[in-house]
């Protein structure tokens, strides 16, 4: 499969547990011409596509991990157990420990841990008390576990998906395997035209990240789009398929409820979410509450046999700067508390979806009222966008708020592509998409002094002060477009070891400058006149 | 010159003043199809070239719209004042209402003005108190004035400018004439390469916005490049000449001490500036302190003659984040506190240069500190980028920076493009940049709360709620790109007006089903079932 150029300078590199001796946790290696850090791991989302030593075949899918220890777990105690049954039992699983080493990156090896690197105990503690989560249906065995917490590395999530206007189930696998390649956690699948369970059977067999859905999808399908006409019995079914096949996080939006509708259809946006709109409309048709609500106990038990993880959404989140913070959002919000801790009470591992559209000033209060009102359950949120002025512009206005709500606490951002409120995302919007979210997340990272994001950064920046082009196209998020640019006006391999770039040119370049008089500090010797 | 499209649904409309009925405010108004606001003025940079009844000769320059006023004041009072000497005699110029009438786009007018308006008395006290500056050289007379300062919209400022590698003087103008179209509200011209002064004198000549530059390039090629023969004699020099051509704001890294040297030389990425390394390499080679302090009462001297303001250049700002808010940045911020006072003595508008490279939770220390050691005088700052990772996309990992410390209260915001650390921007970079930095300059006014920021935002929320695809065009800072984006998937007239886009295709569609829904609620009537 050519989706995509390896990463330049760069190998797989697999980690060993010390609880569990068998794991083999992925990571990318970049080698650099740096005696300060010739080797640095990076965090790696590709999985097996980033193992060129590994033969893959989408018809058959990916190498099934985590089948072996599902299986264990599965003898031993008669039952699927949830990760957050385990943690809450005092139990450190596999999973546990991959993310524990996954987070660190072999910081702690490299340069010393200091005490605030990630143990697997502390992830186990998370888990237990429903700040951290690990997605990993016990039917997506070829999932490598991460982790999503405000006490880690702050993850994105990339939605692909056909509409029914455009796309194709190939093109929906590509678009997976690009998302990963780039550096996505989670993959979203929002498909909502024809062939909508073979489409994610696809995906899900090939993919190394957890898949998220939101059911009410493919309920409609069922119904043929007829959104009065669905039931519970409808959507319930539609649950356990999707379940069965191995999605790991359902978006459910069972906090939207009929008394909030009216406040929504006040708004200069109305309502944005499209599982929103479709449940609030059988709410008000029906004039009844919504079945997702008034059965969100066998939901979660559907959930806990699988260790699928609810993700409740935001089905009232603000679509315009307007109508950011309003009751309707925060009426939702805090029902959503309430659902919190029913699912816990299932064991069911939980996140919260969050905004939207939201200046700056307003976007703590969001962070501080989701952490009061959901017990400190892990927050996802779409951006914040910033402004509505910028359509073709949007994944840049959302990454201010999403860097912003990231430092803040927010444990996974969901992406926005070039194409939000215009149109479905192709495969250069999406790659747009993923790099401008590793980008904010890392931001969020360093802002939040996760213990091994600096260390990229530092790297990067000692290869400019030494004029190593080539270090620091290896360490950038996206070496092959930071490449490309330095080519345009000087191509060649002599440039790479130019001690300047065409930007400012030698006589200007400050950084050479800057070299001139440490030399001339250290030998008395002037260069360069 | 048909160097752009002209903006869509747009006319140039030109507002008189109150107190100088002659003044010609010029705005673009937008033409809307709706109710709440059939027509939305906006903030227009781009001079005549926005009006299209104007005919443009590059050979012959702008209309010299600021002549008559000078004169006037010159008759008057014998000699050029600055607007800060007028100011704080209580006069209120011409320029203080244009830029009074300027920032509040007719919101005032049209949607009331709650008392939160800028009135020109507003203008004039901010000026004489420091807070905000009015960059208009007597001999820049093409200019449009505009005010930058905290308590006024946040500004952006564009570089262009020759390398020794790349370009060449019609590219430059036609970057300049690009920058402003966009919406770039000053234009530093940092050209290094030959024809300096010729550059420059074209860019001038054709500029409606004011001109800033980084004299310290000039005197380099004047002492053919080597930074040790440079004298204040030859700087001083340059600095008549550029003010004699009109430059409005000079960059002089006077605050860069020979005793601060040592303290940059120890750090991950030395001295990033390059006026900042050139006069560090001088002083430590002289071992002498820097010609630009100790001459800095003349230099003000000068400035004043035309009404050049001072922008104090921080030649220590870190270039890593690892270099972020260190002693010697400080250092340097603390001295340009003191320099900050000389030059008010002098009647001499001063504004304060800003990093950099800073990662986000040390962002508002930046601005705390700048503030009191600045005594108030407006902050500029280059980004700051919140990370260094990110090679190719550096537009937005400084735009994050920009939003925030723009929210903070720092008063213009140096853009920064794909290409930064990589090449010399080219045309597409200079829109990416221009736009990004404007969309990052109105999040920050919409979170501190510009009287005039909501409307557009508001505008194009219930255009998008409409389905008024072409007023959502009309109203975003990219109309061109919005559009592309927008026909990739849907192109003709008729999808126009459709009740969706091919994100999600119309049985998806949020907001088409919100509208339904309050279509039943208002009539008891289903559609589309």
């Amino acid at each position: 499969m050519a989706f995509f150029n390896p990463f330049p300078q760069s190998r797989r590199i697999y980690v060993p547990g010390k609880i569990y001796p068998d794991l083999k946790v992925s990571m990318r290696e970049i080698t650099l011409d740096d005696p300060k850090c010739p080797v640095l791991p990076v965090y790696d989302t590709s999985g097996p596509y980033g193992d060129p030593e590994k033969t893959i075949d989408v018809n058959r899918g990916l190498e099934k991990l985590r089948a072996p220890w599902i299986r264990e777990r599965l003898e031993k105690d008669g039952r699927h157990k949830t990760q957050m049954e385990y943690a809450k039992e005092g139990v450190i699983t596999r999973e546990m420990e991959y993310v524990a080493i996954r987070e660190n990156q072999k910081m702690d090896e490299l340069f010393g841990g200091k005490g605030d690197e990630i143990t697997p105990e502390f992830v186990r503690s998370e888990i237990a008390a429903g700040r951290a989560i690990i997605p990993s249906n016990v039917n997506h065995p070829e999932c490598e576990p991460m982790i999503i917490g405000r006490n880690f590395l702050t993850k994105i999530n990339s939605n692909i998906g056909n509409s029914a206007v455009a796309s194709s189930i190939e093109k929906e696998v590509e678009k997976m395997v690009w998302s990963v390649h780039w550096g996505a956690d989670t993959v979203m699948d929002l498909s909502t035209g024809k062939d909508i369970h073979e489409t994610r059977e696809w995906i899900l067999r090939n993919s190394p990240v957890p898949i998220g859905t939101v059911p009410m999808y493919q309920a409609l399908e069922k119904v043929n789009g007829i959104a009065d006409d669905l039931t519970w019995e409808v959507f319930r079914d539609t649950l356990i398929e999707q379940a069965e096949q191995g999605v790991d996080y359902f978006t459910i939006h069972a906090g939207l409820l009929l008394r909030f509708v009216p406040l929504a259809l006040k708004r200069t946006t109305g309502i944005v979410s499209r599982g929103g709109s479709i449940i609030a409309r059988w709410c008000m048709v029906h004039n009844e509450e919504s079945f997702l609500y008034t059965h969100f106990e066998e939901i979660c038990d559907i959930l806990a046999k699988y260790d699928v993880c609810v993700s409740l959404g935001d089905g009232l989140r603000p679509g315009s700067t307007a109508d950011a913070n309003d009751e309707a959002q925060f009426a939702e919000l805090d029902t959503l508390g309430e659902l919190t801790e029913i699912a816990w009470k299932k064991g069911v591992q939980v996140i919260i979806e969050g905004p939207g559209h939201v200046p700056m000033h307003r976007i703590r209060e969001n962070m501080e009222r989701q952490e009061e009102k959901c017990h400190n359950a892990p927050f996802y949120t779409l951006g914040p966008l910033t402004t509505d002025i910028a359509p073709g512009y949007d994944h840049i206005t959302s990454a201010i708020g999403a860097a912003m709500i990231g430092w803040y606490g927010t444990a996974m951002l969901c992406y926005v592509t070039p194409k939000e409120h215009l149109g479905l995302p192709d495969r250069d919007d999406v790659r747009e998409g993923v790099v401008t979210y590793k980008l904010a997340a890392h931001a969020a990272d360093l802002a939040k002094g996760h213990f091994a994001a600096h260390f990229r950064d530092d790297a990067l920046s000692r290869a400019r002060f030494d004029f190593r082009w080539n270090d620091q196209f290896a360490l950038s998020l996206d070496p092959d477009r930071a490449m490309d640019y330095h080519d345009e006006t000087l191509p060649g391999n002599g440039a790479k070891s130019s001690h300047f770039c065409s930007m400012c040119g030698p006589k200007f370049c400050s950084m050479r400058i800057s070299r001139d008089i440490q030399e001339y500090v250290k030998t008395g010797k002037l260069s360069h006149q």
